[in-house]
């Protein structure tokens, strides 16, 4: 049966910040899944800041949106129709069409829902954002035990989810920052972070210098700027950066300046090296079972910052993107 | 017997170049060797841009210069007088302690000389600069066959090296940068680079782009600032950039801006990595089979810049310094 579905469109690319003139709404009517197509009634959507660079017409990892077209990103909803065997209505599926009320695809994941967990987390601490802290702090900065880790935006998605695997990994201290005062608070009185700053309360090196007077030997960045400098400067001999992203820039229509002391990657022997979590799908299961099991198990706080109604959704994204969310933002549809 | 030994001694710590003032000439009288102690007539010394940092008074991978004290840095002699059993005068040695005339030392290496190769080579195609550029791109850039690589600084000791080892393990295409256009020149004529730019001449970006319209894989890194960039740029998709030196900045009082495009660290999964060539002395048995095979074999041209004197070794520094060595700058005493 056809149904009627709202829609979020790119109307205009952004220079700088979003605005209203981004997004605009409409209306469509979605047909009957074909073979092999189910049609989603989409229950909970991601808001996340790769999503900023795909609205730029530049060639990236992932290919820009198309202006007029609907924007992507991760969902999960309800089967309501399915011409797939063995795919009932009712079933519940993450896939990567978001930002619209329904969802005809053929490209899914099945999910099982978890006694006791919402299924918002498969957007947050059971998806891409977990996988992303996961694989950066284990394979691309090869944490090992006892070692001092900094994570930047640690209020953040995979921020909060970064601070807190490090310390269950074993982690001797981890050091988280972010944006107000009570974000910090949250971060060592709730999310056990040994200390915490807010990069807003004066210079992020010497910030960073008073938390971690020993150094820090993994960074986990996924702020870049100046942030990303003074980790350098506070890195010990053979410290590895996982660089996850550069929020600080995807807004500035002015490149900021590049950090000044790349010569430190020399002589303390640094490594910074850049992932893409589509390249590293095959970590996922194993992501699942162990983090899947430190939040069945209660030692590892899972946050959830709701928006309601996609006619708010480029709210979300924007508060997301000023740094308004603790934990994972998600629209609840 | 007593000797009467020249050295060369920091006078006083420069602030940017440094000048006739960083310098100062002293004799002192060596006494005879004690047991374990062989004392060497110099014959070649090495200056490099490491030394650079080590006028600073700063904490790095190797001790600051300590003022009123001789330089330090590697340099071939002759044993005149021996304190060890079974060395004899008039062996061959390599140590780490030249800008003198004469060295009373318990550290050294045994050489043996090579037919029809200057043993000024040990300072350069079979010292330090060949090992740091067969690491670089080995090890720390893990180049491979087909590839296409950058390497800056290219007419310099490790550069020139570095462009030769990556053509003869198989890279498709090497790129190289240089001073002048005699250098650039001699890149492509003589050492058998692909193609080559006067960094001089223009933007380095697009002189780089120019050279390399497939993008590059590999950056072998000898210069830091502008050429980062322009490298980080052209980088295609898991880039590696070995980070060897930045020789841009040692003289800069003012620190030179950072890359403003590290954000492509994370969207072309590009991983740069820094390191120090006193960390592989595992590798150096490895690198003297293979790359003075190619140097008996006539496959790899290995060039020296000659100046003559103790005396002109804070010249010949300087000009190292500023490029106008082709190939290893050595000093002859």
């Amino acid at each position: 049966m056809p149904v009627a579905a709202k829609e979020i469109r790119l109307a205009e690319r952004p220079r700088g910040w979003p605005t209203d003139e981004t997004f605009a709404f409409a209306e469509v009517e979605l047909p009957a899944p074909g073979p092999g197509e189910v049609l989603v009634r989409n229950t909970f959507m991601s808001v996340d800041p790769y999503m900023r660079g795909r609205m730029n017409d530049v060639k990236s990892y992932t290919p820009p949106y198309e202006l007029g077209k609907a924007l992507e990103g991760g969902a999960i909803g309800e089967v309501v129709e399915s011409g797939v065997d063995g795919v009932s209505p009712g079933e519940l599926v993450l896939h990567g069409l978001g930002w619209r009320s329904h969802t005809l695809t053929k490209q899914f994941t099945r999910l099982t829902p978890i006694e006791g967990v919402s299924p918002s987390h498969f957007l947050g601490a059971l998806g891409m954002p977990a996988l992303t802290a996961y694989v950066g702090l284990l394979d691309i900065a090869a944490l090992k035990p006892g070692e001092t880790v900094f994570v930047s935006g640690a209020a953040g998605a995979v921020g909060s989810l970064a601070g807190q695997i490090a310390k269950l990994k074993g982690a001797g201290r981890v050091i988280g920052s972010a944006g107000s005062a009570d974000k910090v608070a949250h971060l060592t009185g709730k999310l056990g972070f040994d200390a915490a700053f807010n990069y807003r309360d004066g210079n992020v090196t010497e910030l960073l210098t008073a938390a971690a007077p020993d150094g820090i030997d993994v960074y986990f960045d996924n702020v870049g700027g100046d942030h990303l400098e003074a980790a350098i400067w506070a890195m010990n001999d053979y410290g590895r950066v996982a660089a996850c992203g550069s929020i600080s820039g995807y807004n500035e229509e002015k490149r900021p300046p590049g950090p000044r002391n790349m010569f430190q990657v020399v002589t303390k022997r640094l490594t910074v090296r850049g992932f893409i979590i589509l390249d590293h799908g095959d970590r996922f299961r194993a992501m699942i079972d162990e983090v899947g099991a430190w939040l069945a198990g209660g030692e590892l706080v899972a946050e959830e910052t709701f928006v309601d109604g996609l006619e708010n959704a480029p709210a979300a994204f924007l508060g997301m993107l000023r740094g308004e969310n603790t934990g994972k933002m998600v629209v609840r549809l």
